[in-house]
Order: structure tokens, then C-alpha cells, then sequence
């Protein structure tokens, strides 16, 4: 055919009965092995924390495919709330890590004996240790979005789209991501100086690793173990539950 | 090196001063070629809906490799809060769709003149057209979990971390994935007999389709546009709002 094969062709006819016919690029298809490099992508992503950061700068056009994957995302209604702050400020920083401790150090009192012990000695962030922080926040569109007027948190849901992408495109480009949820929303915009109705999605530590780990670390530490499928799915409805094999 | 090109090893001395070294594998490394796959399949992902889906059905592996994609993603604390309804009973899905289109009608008095006249056109779902549809839960654990005790929405955006590892894994399987977030929450976990506390983030449409759009939906039709970069990233804080092109 001469097309490149991931590419699927409709041979339309022209004009009724001429016999001229035309080939039409319907759309792009991605082949077994292309489905698998995500996949690979996709099993190889971790969470990275502080002891794994190297001091190795990310460059601005690897930042710019990161920023380039979270901008494609799904959003409802094509709203696109999002907004990206990025931070190599040391100052800034400095302020958020101190945000984090505050509540790392509240968050340990939840846990009760020896696993208050292990929460207190784990490394759950890598705030100054990461070349490029980032914070993603979620921002209103202040009048109705189509798609999001029966689901408010439609809004938010496609920034987590966003951030998703970005975290593979960063695997992508053996470039590592994590994730800190252990902060008070209120001082991190307050820090950054955003805008009240801004909401704080995610705080992400951003940057070249000396190891992706082969499981999650909370896994090799024996914090929390992988759930089976058949734990996850269920068919037409939740009375029926059915082991997954079932299926089919 | 005889080792697979994508690997990076680490050699390491085995004991100093021996001179015996072993080759430590240390992570999977992306190349460049598998970067640019996964671009192209963020860039080609598409929100489908009815008039797309074709009445083929999706088989049994397709899906489970959907499941697996959405079980690998990261979830705070290793929590895993996620719980997915396949649904292909055609009751089901009836009962489904008379919720949306209540809410569709509810949500199109919510837009001014021309607008309405266009949403009311508008075709936002496909959840009788696709062969399998797909509710995407939330599951709270009832005890703290790690990372989740500052962001309670760290969960459900676990939750959507997932959603979004699926889609894509679709689209490089050459399926169509339509988010509807048009429903009422309530009516949906009555009709699926959801438990009282899990929390409804997605509802899925999912499905072969007969085209993939080049652009989104909502672009073509000029209902909303693309936002540019400079308008969505800022550098430090919100204060110091550079044009992008002005980091590095």
C-alpha cells in the first residue's frame, strides 16, 4: 500500500459509480507492541521520595514534554482547569518542606504502636532533595461547564487527569515523580500566593532517580499489601459478584 | 554487553579489592522511540461518544488488560480505593441512561440562548451504544491510611489516577473510553447497589469505534478552545507570572 502500517486507510469511492476511489486517514492505530510500551510504562511507574532524588538538573525541554502530556489530558467539557506552579525556588522550597514536617508529625499520631514507630520512620517526600517542585491546582471556571453541572468534582477529576499523564511522560523520560499529600492546603497557597479560589490538587517532586524501585516501596516495607482483582470488580452490579475469571 | 539495550546495569565491585564485579540491574530505562509512543498515544486520546461506538464487542482480554492498566496506578498510601462495575446488561444500562437524560435536561436550562440551543444538540454519551460500560468507585478504607490524613481527596484522585491509566491503555488498544459525568450520584449507586460509602468518580462508556477525532469534540464545534501553555503555568509563585518560554 505504501502507508505507514499503523495507520488505518477507508477506500471511499468518489463519485458514484466512476470507479475513482480516494483513501481517507481515518485514524491512528497503535499496534501490539506499541500497546505494550505502555504497559511497560505504566508497570515501571513509582512514587519517588527524597532517598531517591539525584542532584541532576531537569531541563526546560523535558519539563516542556512533561507540561505538553498534562495540557493533552481529558477535561470535563473541555475546561482545562488547570493550572501548574513551578518551583526551583530553594526559598520556596524550604517553606513548603516545613509545611510538610508540621503535618508528617501530626499525621504520625494517627497510627497506633509499632506502626506509628515504622509511619515514623519512613521518607515520604523529596521536596528540597528534587531539582523541580511542582504544585497543580484546580481553578473554577466561575460560570456553568458543560459536563461538570451534576459532578462538581468533575473539575478537579480532570486536573488528576493531568497530573497522571505527566507522571507517565516523566517515566517515559526515566524521569522520576512523587507525590506529597501530607500538607495543609491553606499554607501551600498561601506560600505561593494563589489565587482563593484556586484549589490544591497535588504537590509534586520532580527529577532524576538513582533507582525505580521493582514494587512500590510501601509493598517491600510490608505497609500495605497489592489488592487481587477479583477485590476490585464486580458485574452489572454489586449483589452479583462474581470471581473475575467468571467473566466471559 | 549482551544485555538488553533498555536496561541499565550498574557494575559493582563484590568485595573491595577482589577485582570480581557483578552487573546489578538497576531499572528500565525508556529510549527515546518509546517516549514518543507514549506521546502519540496521549495525543490521540479522545473522549468518545455515542454516535462513535460501533456494536462490536470487547473481548474478555481487552478488558482484563484495562483492569490491569487501572490496578497499576498510584494510589496514596498504597490504598487501592478504587472499585470497578462492568456492566453489559442492557437493563442496566437503560436504567443508566433515563438518569442522564434527566440530568441533561436539568443542565441545559443552565446555559443562555445560542449556548443551550448547541448543548441541546449536543450528543454526550454513549451508554447504550457501547458494548460495556464501566462505574469506577471510590472505596473508603475506615481507618487512616497513609499520605490521606491532611488531603481526604487524595483518594478519590487515586481513584481517577486509575481512570486515567485505563484510558489510555484503550486508546493503545484501539478502544474508545467516553467519560459521563452527567448523573445524578445517588441514582447511579441505587440502580448498582453500591454500598453507602463508596463514592461515584467515573462513569465509562467503552467500546471499538469508527473514528477516533483528530481534535476534541468540543474544539471542532467551537465550544470551547484550546488553552496556551503561558496560561496555565506560572514559575515560583503565582506573583512572578512569566511567559513560558522565558524559563531557561
Amino acid at each position: 500500500m505504501g502507508f505507514p502500517a499503523q495507520t488505518l486507510y477507508q477506500k471511499t469511492e468518489v463519485d458514484g459509480g466512476t470507479g475513482l476511489f480516494f483513501y481517507l486517514v481515518r485514524m491512528r492505530t497503535f499496534t501490539t507492541e506499541e500497546a505494550s510500551v505502555l504497559e511497560a510504562i505504566i508497570f515501571h511507574r513509582r512514587d519517588v521520595r527524597g532517598n531517591r532524588f539525584l542532584p541532576k538538573d531537569v531541563s526546560p525541554d523535558v519539563l516542556d514534554r512533561l507540561l505538553a502530556a498534562a495540557l493533552q489530558a481529558p477535561s470535563v467539557g473541555l475546561s482545562q482547569p488547570w493550572e501548574f506552579v513551578m518551583i526551583r525556588d530553594t526559598g520556596v522550597k524550604q517553606q513548603i518542606r516545613e509545611c510538610f514536617e508540621e503535618e508528617n508529625d501530626r499525621a504520625g499520631e494517627l497510627f497506633q504502636g509499632e506502626r506509628q514507630e515504622q509511619y515514623r520512620q519512613l521518607k515520604l517526600e523529596g521536596i528540597t532533595e528534587a531539582p523541580v517542585n511542582m504544585a497543580v491546582f484546580y481553578t473554577p471556571a466561575g460560570r456553568p461547564v458543560l459536563g461538570q453541572t451534576s459532578m462538581q468534582e468533575a473539575g478537579p477529576y480532570s486536573v488528576v487527569c493531568a497530573i497522571q499523564n505527566l507522571w507517565l511522560m516523566a517515566r517515559a523520560l526515566n524521569v522520576g515523580v512523587g507525590w506529597v499529600s501530607i500538607l495543609q492546603e491553606e499554607k501551600v497557597k498561601t506560600i505561593l500566593h494563589a489565587p482563593p479560589q484556586n484549589r490544591l490538587i497535588a504537590y509534586l517532586c520532580i527529577g532524576y532517580v538513582d533507582e525505580f524501585l521493582t514494587t512500590p516501596e510501601l509493598e517491600q516495607l510490608g505497609w500495605e499489601k497489592r489488592k487481587e482483582k477479583t477485590a476490585a470488580v464486580f458485574y452489572d452490579r454489586y449483589q452479583s459478584k462474581l470471581p473475575a475469571n467468571a467473566e466471559g
